[in-house]
């Protein structure tokens, strides 16, 4: 999906909510069946109960990898039932060395269908590039992650005076644009997006950490948004478990309603 | 595979290799049919032909992913083929928060029956421990990747003076111990060796980057031996390719033979 095409549908829906489809067996409503294609039936009532409330799914690999080559089925089909008016993020965290990265970039974009992949900066470069040669595809590079181990080595700070997690989003700026690049930064850190906006104006920003993580969106939108919004806010468990009934595609519904009318405010609020 | 067993390989086999099996469609010898089914035949022939003369295999996952659900089958299918009596290392560079990253140690140790996985350093501590608590596993991290962008951030220095990939050995052994945490090191750094022993006496580095990558084995084992080797170096395309006809298992053999030859001389010095 292109950026505009994104944009539009923001502004379209009054929404930039991203729904994180990580199913877990453990954790499936009652009704569903533990099982690789009760997943499948649940990502599906999960995507119809949300469609109309946000833009973005994104789909943490690890759920579908747990399930072992099943999974891979699932999230496939997953992916395909979601369609092309939602921008498929597959989280999947990915990097390597350039001659594997392609085809790593292959997997998820031509093989999967995604329209944007996860992918760490830690080996730099060339591991970066090969998920930025697809027109209309992602790379979202981990910035500053919303987990306590963000603190090990992102805030670690350079010989320089800044922390590693700004000298990624200034670095891979060289590598990308904000046509193809954008950075994870945690909802758990809303002091960070001030300096975020600095480094990188345009950049649309992927945040997780609302919700089960406890990030607060008022916050993040304070000094996140920018005049074409720029975020992709993301929830999973809040919006996956509300419910373990057989109403849970009802109260999914109401859990991600609640936030697009958060964020419709947002928008709103804008003034464009 | 318990690192007693793994050193025991070692002084049995004279031998430190790890096989990289990373097979691509594209490059496969001219009598195997390019499909999954042919990966797997292509796995098994080089597993057989170099059984003898290696302690490792490391498939990289990317190969794998590429070929869609069907690679989840042969990635499977070539671990169960290899067996228990080499470590097989799944080159996944996995990194995600703790929930999260429990569930990729659950894939890779438990369904796919994978003794080690790489994992990627940047998202801290929550992202590493996952791969630590298996009896038996391994976490292997990436310190100093063999790759062009290693330069990018891996190589920068902190506020403390020190390079990143230094911090991140450095403090990952807070983590794991050397029975259950190695450490990536290109060979393309030999220069690198004598500091990460420094910081790192006991643990196992898993060493890319020797042949079709340039990396020169003496210079690694100068620096990087301990007095259990403490090596594990890895070839892949050099081997897998050797010869692009029907005596690709034979030339295979050849070329790992040939490193194998070299190693042996390498431990007959240690006088152990």
């Amino acid at each position: 999906m292109f950026r505009k095409q994104l944009v539009g549908h923001i502004f379209g829906k009054k929404s930039f909510l991203c729904v994180g489809l990580d199913p877990e067996l453990s954790k499936l409503p009652s009704p569903i069946p533990r099982t690789a294609a009760g997943i499948l039936t649940f990502n599906k009532a999960i995507v119809d109960a949300t469609r109309d409330l946000c833009v973005a799914y994104k789909p943490n690999l690890a759920f579908y990898e747990a399930l072992g080559p099943a999974g891979w089925e699932v999230l496939s089909e997953t992916i395909a039932y979601i369609g092309s008016e939602h921008l498929v993020i597959a989280d999947a965290k990915r990097g390597d060395i350039g001659n594997t990265g392609r085809l790593y970039a292959e997997a998820f974009f031509q093989q999967m269908g995604a329209g944007a992949v996860t992918v760490a900066p830690y080996m730099g470069r060339d591991s970066v590039e090969p998920f930025l040669q697809y027109e209309g595809k992602w790379a979202v590079v981990l910035g500053l992650t919303s987990n306590a181990g963000s603190a090990d080595f992102q805030q670690q700070t350079g010989s320089d005076g800044t922390p590693l997690w700004e000298t990624v989003i200034r670095q891979c700026q060289a590598w990308g644009t904000p046509e193809n690049l954008m950075f994870v930064v945690g909802a758990t850190h809303p002091e960070a997006f001030a300096r975020v906006r600095q480094l990188a104006p345009d950049h649309f920003l992927l945040v997780p950490g609302v919700g089960a993580q406890g990030g607060d969106l008022a916050a993040i939108c304070r000094h996140g948004l920018n005049s074409e919004v720029g975020l992709l806010v993301n929830a999973s468990r809040s919006i996956l478990y509300a419910s373990g009934g057989g109403d849970f595609a009802e109260k999914a519904r109401e859990e991600a309603g609640a936030m697009r009318d958060g964020m419709a405010e947002v928008i709103l609020g804008l003034g464009v």
